[in-house]
């Protein structure tokens, strides 16, 4: 999500007529917030948008169009290091998978999410081409269902073995034995280490510990906010409730009704 | 369901030609064998249709015509004791819950489930009837819906002050604090207590223990089958994929994607 914020940021000040760096630095810092507004929750998001700022800022004295190549160049960095970053995260991470493991995953953290493979994903992934034999458990993630649609869309495609599940069997299948792991990402990771990222990871994180199952957030270093002490203090966004009413394109709960979404 | 089954007996035989009790009694016997074929959870289905079976027995030097007779007056009986059973869960399952509590359920267990006003449901009921200003949280119950569709329904209806949720948020709002006890409904229970119910119910159960919420299951004896040890011994239904991937009217999954739906 950082990497499409500094995109954006390029898109957005590409066709500015500005001739002095004031006019410019103004019609940047309202790009910037228009694409700030859009996740209260992804810090890597604020993270790459402050870096274009100061990027532009530390080049003030610079001719508006060099500034506009220079922050093109630094938008382009930001996505060659996204795709480092997850191949590391593979890596990593996939040294804590071992042969014939069964891994469950929740929402998507993957190559449709990053630059490159994805944080939760990249793991699985490395695991998968060393050759270990892996299975994946996919929750479908109501209410966006990012589970069904990309993870599970993803993993079929690399070919990796995986069974997509609703959210409400995470814990039968972790009582049957069949999960020997868990890994997510995360959108945001607190001082104290506490992870916020999308609904229902703290509920699989719950039920993996009562289940005695290892549970692995992978996630970039962009993701920790030192700013938040811990965990309470960060936002959790209170999304459209049509999403839950009707999320699936059709309506499924009566005209009515209220709903609480986070 | 026992209430159906044992009216769908009544519908099975009443056009029978049937001369005399032993070909009488093999058109019975196909009947119950249809409707005992339609669902391998509820014990409350294969209750009824026993009684059923022991009451025709029970007639055997009858007329075919009288026993015909005999066998709707027993499903209309076990209609009523259903209702009344309905009305003494609630009363005695409302004595539970404390003025102003909030009221976490799963799956539905409703007027819409049982002759009366539900098991789970019913305690639900009472204690809005006795005033005690209670608030629900109600799972949506993927992949049917049977919350979003039937309970959500249920308790507008009757005024009850319901919240619907993804079953991915249950988790986080017993973490906020906003649940003060969960009431779930029983498919069968064995003789040791070991309950089944919904998928998710397991879920909600351990996640309620994780945040020192009580736990309450609402069911009447007919749900309690002594033959079953634990609960390792009652069956698990694995329904069809299509719930999951296109289960609400709509393809939400990648094609040939594999699914897990207990």
């Amino acid at each position: 999500i950082g990497v499409s914020a500094a995109l954006g940021v390029v898109v957005g000040i590409q066709d500015s007529q500005a001739g002095d760096y004031p006019s410019f630095k103004s019609e940047l810092d309202t790009v910037v917030d228009v694409l700030a507004a859009t996740r209260p929750t992804a810090v890597n998001l604020f993270w790459a948008l402050e870096r274009m700022r100061r990027t532009a800022e530390a080049h003030q004295d610079t001719p508006v169009e060099d500034i506009k190549r220079i922050l093109r160049k630094e938008a382009l960095d930001i996505l060659t290091e996204d795709q480092d970053m997850c191949r590391r995260i593979g890596i990593h991470g996939a040294t804590l998978i071992g042969e014939g493991q069964t891994v469950l995953t929740h929402c998507n953290a993957g190559a449709l999410a990053t630059a490159g493979a994805g944080t939760a994903l990249s793991v699985i992934y490395q695991a998968h081409q060393d050759g270990k034999g892996i299975r994946v458990f996919a929750d479908e993630t109501r209410p966006i269902l990012q589970g069904a649609r990309l993870t599970a869309w993803e993993l079929l495609q690399s070919g990796v073995d995986v069974t997509l599940i609703c959210d409400s069997m995470a814990a039968q299948v972790m009582k049957e034995g069949k999960i020997d792991c868990i890994v997510v990402g995360a959108d945001r990771i607190a001082a104290n280490g506490d992870v916020a990222n999308k609904i229902g990871t703290y509920g699989v994180a719950v039920l993996g510990q009562a289940h005695n199952i290892p549970f692995y957030v992978a996630a970039p270093f962009s993701t920790i906010d030192l700013a938040i002490e811990h965990g309470d203090g960060i936002p959790i966004e209170q999304r459209n409730p049509v999403e839950v009413t009707q999320g699936l394109g059709k309506r499924t709960a009566p005209v009515g009704i209220r709903v609480y979404n986070p």
